[in-house]
């Protein structure tokens, strides 16, 4: 993690001297890494050590509102009960479009015919190393639902228009579900491209 | 955490019954709850504990093509340099209007003459406690930045076409830099309402 020389952000880079385990947990891994500031002063830095996770985008129709599948779950941290694209962990070493289409079936049942790439997210840099991958689905097939042991899901199918209103009425709060509808928005109308590949052609990008 | 009776989300809800301690880092809290799965069964979630914190959508004039005001700074868990919104953790009670108007100064030297409420977003709910609100700012007086020490942080003025372009492109991904550009790209076209209020009279909402 040394900066490569000329790096035209060497005056904002943090660089790694040591590293420091300060919990495994059964979820959470939680490292002390000390770092040399760019001005050359120590500091520590506290962060989870998260695999990275997926989040799905499946669309029902091509239509310009189309029908959409997204996924009720209560969040704990928060104690409350969010509107969310289907989502998970990526296990270690998992391509992010196989992890996609893992949790698209677990969580919902559908299996989809064609895949296209939306982009990467961060959601907590400050702490966490997490990355979410966004894709979107199409051609879907329904089927029976397969949730994890102790994971309590439920499927909401909704128009495009009714997830926006959602969203100008400020409930939509979760953030990948909140940038999926962007990039959604974004593409439908011309301003993103994507490009569509059927499952057995499309290529990871993790 | 008891849920309401008649609660409709009851079938999803988790409900608390002990908790944990599992670490007091310097800058992480970390707690393991026992919850009362919706089927009666027993699992424990582990989380961050986390004040919340805000991020700021500075604009420098009212066209339909606004200068925004952005900061870059090195998130060493994902090591890079990512461009962000002004943004920070809230202290402990901290109306988030106060600590907007904190966090811009501090790390661009820029106050506000003027404030509109953006929303709320969760931006980890599956392991931490974290919100974030976010506030648009208008009528900007420059000053001097006072980043806290240990923090290197560099502002950057952009058109909002230029941000735009960069999230065409995929290379936005921080979570509340893409939502806040989301919500600002709706008020600018009439699809999302703001409300401006002077420093003086803008209400918390926290």
């Amino acid at each position: 993690m040394s900066p490569p020389s000329g790096d035209r952000d060497a005056h904002l880079r943090e660089t790694h001297q040591s590293r420091e385990t300060l919990l495994t947990g059964g979820f959470l891994e939680v490292r002390r890494d000390t770092v040399a500031l760019p001005d050359g002063s120590r500091a520590t830095r506290e962060f989870i050590l998260h695999p990275g996770a997926v989040a799905v985008i499946p669309l029902l129709d091509d239509g310009p509102d189309p029908q959409l599948v997204l996924v009720r779950q209560h969040r704990y941290p928060i104690d409350r009960v969010m509107l969310e694209w289907p989502a998970g962990k990526r296990e270690a070493g998992e391509p992010t479009i196989a992890c996609a289409r893992r949790e698209l079936l677990e969580e919902t049942g559908y299996t989809a015919a064609e895949w296209a790439w939306a982009g990467w997210i961060h959601n907590a840099p400050a702490y966490s190393s997490e990355d979410i991958a966004l894709w979107f689905a199409r051609g879907l097939v329904p089927g029976p639902a397969r949730p994890d042991v102790g994971e309590f899901v439920e499927t909401q199918v909704m128009r495009l228009s009714a997830l926006q209103a959602l969203d100008a009425r400020g409930e939509l709060t979760d953030v990948k579900t909140l940038i999926g509808l962007h990039w959604l928005q974004a593409a439908l109308s011309g301003h993103r491209s994507w490009s569509w590949a059927s499952t057995e052609k499309v290529c990871d990008v993790a």
